[in-house]
């Protein structure tokens, strides 16, 4: 697979793919979630403020699938995951620059936290800042840097986003 | 009209179907609402919980586009409407496998709630699980799953989602 | 450059479009927000209430890009826009009708704020109602009729939205 030699079939490809992970997040298949991802991708969480400055330090930063993986088990295993769920709303995205079969995308997204009892609450907000790699069989995300709007993260630590 | 043949005019053609159905019910247009459905359309409003498990009680339940008209007629009599309004974000939607001339799809989606003073809070967030009839002069839900990330539903009765 | 001839290639060109515009305000890149408009364009920020009876008068006015200029130095004159961030999310478009090099074209938006402490909120939605131009290099705003869902109002004088 290459990236659609025009931008209209690569923005409905980078649709669809942000849709897949998004589900893929919400519907707790998070077996499935390292599999959007190459196995030498670059994976992290940061704010606004650190990725501003370019500060390497982040929330979260994986450097290949493996780690992915590691932090799928761990959640499972902590088992914190199962009383509240979540729902990616994402933004229209933007097509970028694509330079071979690498193409850079960005989207707004937000989260909406389904506590236990019922309620919903803004759990947050940003912006994905992508490198997907449509080499293979299927796009996959190279580079994908988290970027929260807020500096206020303690609570996130648990969930991929 | 057919399936459009590539992903990419199908991924277009589905979301400006979810925005054109959002735009109704948030413009309250709701007498056009039974129009996007087919005639003998499921229209279902239930929770995750209930549709992992299959289970097949809803909190709404139609079988055909007559009861969705009949349903418009109770909320225009019983009036419950006028007092506040709503805003649909629809994520980036996923495509997904195509049967003839029937397409399924799935979309995240988040409920604004605007109360008669002016404030907004978060009403609802889910999913949107649909199969797509392109047989006829435009494409129209043969079937619409709306499955609700919370149990708390009480105060969903009244309005199309 | 001309209207795409199949609304397939104008469906992810509006897609871009409404993105690029989001992330110029989110991004606090203000001085290049009247790029995104023609110059002899017409913005208006007014509430659903007013647009529907079609009153002229908005919040905001504007009738060409000048004075969207004078805007963003007036409001990095008043600095009050530092201590909070924004992050928009925008709906799946809907594509109207073309005429000539313009195209019509509504989207559904919601606003978040970002408060300097770290708490999100939901600080407006609405919908975007638009005229872009295709006639130039890129596509531009000829009008943007930025309706609020809303009437609650006074804290929004200092955003673009």
């Amino acid at each position: 697979m290459a990236i659609p030699a025009d931008e209209t079939t690569a923005g409905v490809a980078v649709s669809n793919l942000l849709a897949d992970y998004a589900a893929c997040i919400d519907g707790d298949a998070l077996e499935r979630w390292p599999d959007f991802f190459t196995e030498d991708c670059v994976y992290r969480i940061t704010s606004a403020y650190n990725f501003v400055r370019d500060l390497p330090a982040g929330i979260v930063h994986a450097d290949n699938r493996r780690m992915l993986q590691d932090r799928v088990a761990a959640l499972r295993k902590a088992n914190i995951y199962e009383k509240q769920g979540y729902r990616h709303i994402v933004s229209v995205p933007r097509i970028g620059r694509s330079n071979g079969t690498m193409l850079e995308t960005e989207a707004g997204f937000l989260v909406v936290r389904i506590l236990a009892e019922g309620s919903l609450d803004l759990f947050a907000t940003g912006r994905y800042v992508d490198r997907i790699d449509f080499s293979g069989e299927r796009p996959r995300f190279a580079s994908k840097v988290v970027v929260l709007d807020s500096e206020k993260i303690d609570t996130l630590l648990a969930i991929p986003l």
